[in-house]
Order: structure tokens, then sequence, then C-alpha cells
């Protein structure tokens, strides 16, 4: 089937990769709005061809929604004014405020709402990889809310790419990925600018970096453009766990205040625990 | 020569493999408290014998202290006043504590005060790694503190593993380790407790857990046995980062009530500057 690919980033351009490995598409329609990546997309052999919106709906048989979440809704808007037949899936990191844009809809019922648990730090076509979605997780929303066939046509799609299935309401998904990732990106940020920050005073203090902190600041690599409209999206949910977080962080400062070496011990017992979780 | 390795551990029994692969020990005596450590250091072959502290001071040439260090203070003592013509080296991740121990003996110029930046979030010997020293930044602090053959001698034997060694003031060092390692398993313990809070709530809430979450947390896997002395030793430079941190926090929470998107914007641009910096 032909596939257009609206946004042709690290998510995007990795779809395509995969798509296109596994024989699901014949043909990649590239949409982007950055001459750039269009330009990379081809030279990559992401997408055979690049086009623009308009053209790109028509000649797919599935749309594959890939920019970044506050752009997401207003595209998906123009698609489903135009789309006939045609199945829409999107792959954006907050799903309330599209799952809600689809409802608003007469063609509504021909998206699916998606969030593949995949992502790098990286950006851009020239970040996508192959193989990404492999073993990994999809989360589908409000599955109720799609048509039964082009449900079907996505579960069917993630399946050959190698995904487990998780179905979710959107509301619950929105708050899972503010625990889950979202938080994580937050105290990465953070992180790097607390260490950036001293550094304005010793540039010397790179020089013990180990692997221990490259892998707490590795998210603070993400991307802007990206982030910005997932956390505000996101916003009450996020505030919520950042609340949280920030309340755990003072309690390892009151120990260390306070000297209290057994509390502290409790707390990084308790924090062992997530042992149990991560594979 | 004989090497005696005083708590084998993740760091201890690594030290004891490199030493051995690298042809630096033709014999290998381990101490170690935990009777189960002891076996299991002697079953993975990673010492030829165990015995007690005096006995492996008096049949060694180099005396490597690897326990945590809260007790390396005191054991530093105990082989200060028992110790002839041998050299001791520590790897502590916190140094200004054991460099003033040291500064009180007699033969306190007989001890080099080291850090190598190495590590992981796993404990015992059965956690020890070949290879683990590799390619790694060590720091040597107050080198004006020791004999001149025995610094030589241990900066020999880093650079045998391939070490590329840093020279720092033990002060120094401290302020340095505070930002770039203790402040990491600060967050990622409290990021930890904080998803953990959660899932009292919601156990679904780690079917969606990726890389970036698996990332941020891994640290929070660590020892607290290893952990509560170093922050404790470490706490009045922790404390800073730490402030510092909530405080960097704080400005992304700002962010959001305000809904103050270009400075949520800025704040990330910042944080991705920290790519200059790591490899």
């Amino acid at each position: 089937m032909n596939v257009a690919i609206i946004g042709i980033g690290l998510i995007g351009g990795s779809m395509a990769m995969a798509l296109r490995e596994k024989k699901i598409a014949s043909k990649i329609i590239g949409v982007d709005a950055n001459e750039m990546h269009r330009q990379k997309a081809i030279e990559l052999g992401l997408v055979d061809e690049v086009t623009d919106l308009e053209k790109a709906i028509k000649e797919s048989d599935l749309i594959v929604l890939c920019v970044p979440v506050g752009a997401a809704e207003s595209i998906l808007s123009a698609i489903l004014l135009q789309v006939k037949k045609q199945v829409i899936m999107d792959v954006g990191s907050t799903k309330s405020s599209i799952a809600q844009i689809a409802g608003q809809h007469e063609k509504g019922r021909r998206f699916v709402a998606t969030h593949p648990m995949w992502g790098t730090e990286f950006s851009g076509p020239s970040a996508a990889v192959s193989g990404a979605f492999i073993d990994k997780a999809v989360v589908i929303c409000n599955k109720e809310n799609s048509d039964s066939d082009a449900l079907e046509q996505v579960e069917k799609i993630y399946r050959q790419l190698g995904m487990h299935i998780i179905y979710m309401d959107s509301t619950a998904h929105d708050v899972h990925a503010a625990y889950i990732s979202h938080i994580s990106h937050i105290t990465s940020f953070a992180l790097a600018n607390t260490v950036l920050e001293k550094e304005k005073e010793d540039d010397a203090i790179f020089e013990l970096a180990s692997g221990g902190f490259e892998s707490t600041v590795r998210l603070a690599k993400s991307n802007p453009d990206m982030w910005v409209p997932i956390l505000m999206q996101n916003k009450e949910n996020v505030l919520d766990v950042l609340n949280e977080h920030i309340s755990q962080l003072r309690k390892f400062k009151s120990c260390l205040e306070k000297e209290n070496f057994e509390y502290l011990a409790e707390l990084i017992q308790n924090a062992n625990t997530i042992n149990r979780i991560l594979k």
C-alpha cells in the first residue's frame, strides 16, 4: 500500500524504514515543512518522493502523522477534512488533546491514536534508525472511537513491526506518560542546567564525567521543538509529578541536613525496589 | 608483586581482575568482612586466598582499599599503624576525609588517595567486570602528601590499566564529584521514589517504561551501604548542588504554571549545550 509520512524526523524516518523493511509499504510519500528534512529524507532513501499534504493524502492508503504534538492537532484537522477511506494514525507523546480533535470531526473515526514507546535524544531524518520498534510497547488509545477496519489495520501493522500493543484511555495514557517519560526529560534537562551553571565557575568539572552522569543526563540533549509542546499539552499531569519529585528530593535534602543516616538508607532502599520493575 | 585487596566488591573485584590481567599482581590476597563475599571471590577466582587484615598487610607489597568510604577511614588508620614499606591506595568516591586521616599518621606518606571514575549500579564480587578501567579517568589527590616512590608506583599501575590520570586537591575533587556523580545518584533515587509512589495507586504504569526512563533511573539500583557514607561525607557539597538542582526544577515548574513557552524552550536549549561536553 501507499503510505504518507507527515513529518520525516526521528520517529517518522524510523517508521518509514520499518514499514519498508516489513514490506508493509510499497511506496512512501514524505511531507515535511522543513526543506532540509525533505532533501535529507530523499537522500537517505527514507521516502520515495516528497510532496505537499493535499497530494500525499490523495495518493495514500495510510497516513502516519509524525510531527511534534503541537502541530499535530491542526494538521490532523486538515487531513480529516480531506480524507475518504484512508486510515490515519499518529505517534505523538500526548493523546488526550489529539483524541479530542478527532472526536469533533465527521471523519474522526478514520483516525487511530497511538504512541509507540520508543525514541532517542536525537532528532531529524538523520536520526532515524532501522529496527527501532521491535519488541517495544505501543499504546493505542480510545480504540472504541475508531472504525473497526482502521483499528484492525493499525493493530496489524504494529504487530508486523514486532510491537506489543497496550490499550488505554487517552487520559490514563497522559498520566502514565508524565510519570514514565516526561518527568525523566525534565530531571535530565534540570540536571544538565545544574551542572552547566557550576561549569561557569569551573570548567575542569567535566574531566570527571563518567558513565553514571552520561546516563542520567542523556535525555537533556532532546529537542525543544518536540518537548515544549509535549510538556505544555500535558502540563497538569507533569506539574503533579514534578511536585512529587521535588518533594522526594526534599526528603534527601532533609536527611543530609539532619544527618539522618537511617532515613537516608531507607529512601535508597525504597528506590532500589525499582529493580523489580525494570528489565 | 603481592597485592592485598581490602573489600572484594564491585570495585575491588574489578581491580583484582585488572591487576591480574595486566600481570601487575602475581598473587592477590583478599580481605572482606562479609563471609559470602569471601567465598564468592575465591569461587570466581578474583583472589588467590582470603585472610585477615593483619596477615594480608604483612604479605603484600601493595594494599588497595576498596571498602565503602565510611569504613575506609578506620581501616586506613589500622593499616597505617602496621605498614612498613608497603604502598597503600584507596579508590573511594570522597577524598577530603581520608586524605585528612592519612595526614595524621606517621606512615601517612605511604598512602596515595585515588578515585578511578568508573562504577556501575551493581555491587558485590559477582558485579566485578573485566576491562572496567580502560580509557577511564582516575583522580589522584594531594600527590605532594605521598612519598614519591609510592606515588610513582600508583601512577604506573593506573597507566598500565589504561587510565588517564587527573591531579586534584581533595577539596576540589569532592566539589566536582558532587556535581558530576553524587547528584546524579540522588536525582535517580528520587525519580524512582516518585514513580514508585505513583505505582501504589496504579500498577499499570510500568508497562509503558521505555529506554529513556531506564536510563535516568538506572543509578537508583545503587547500594545504600556504599551511597549513604558517600553522601554523608560530602554532605556540604551535595547540599549545595541539591539546592541548585531544586531551583533549576522550579524554573521548569514556573514555566509550566505560567505557560511561558519561550522560557521553557530557552531552558531546554541551554540543557542541550551539555552535548558539547559529553562524548
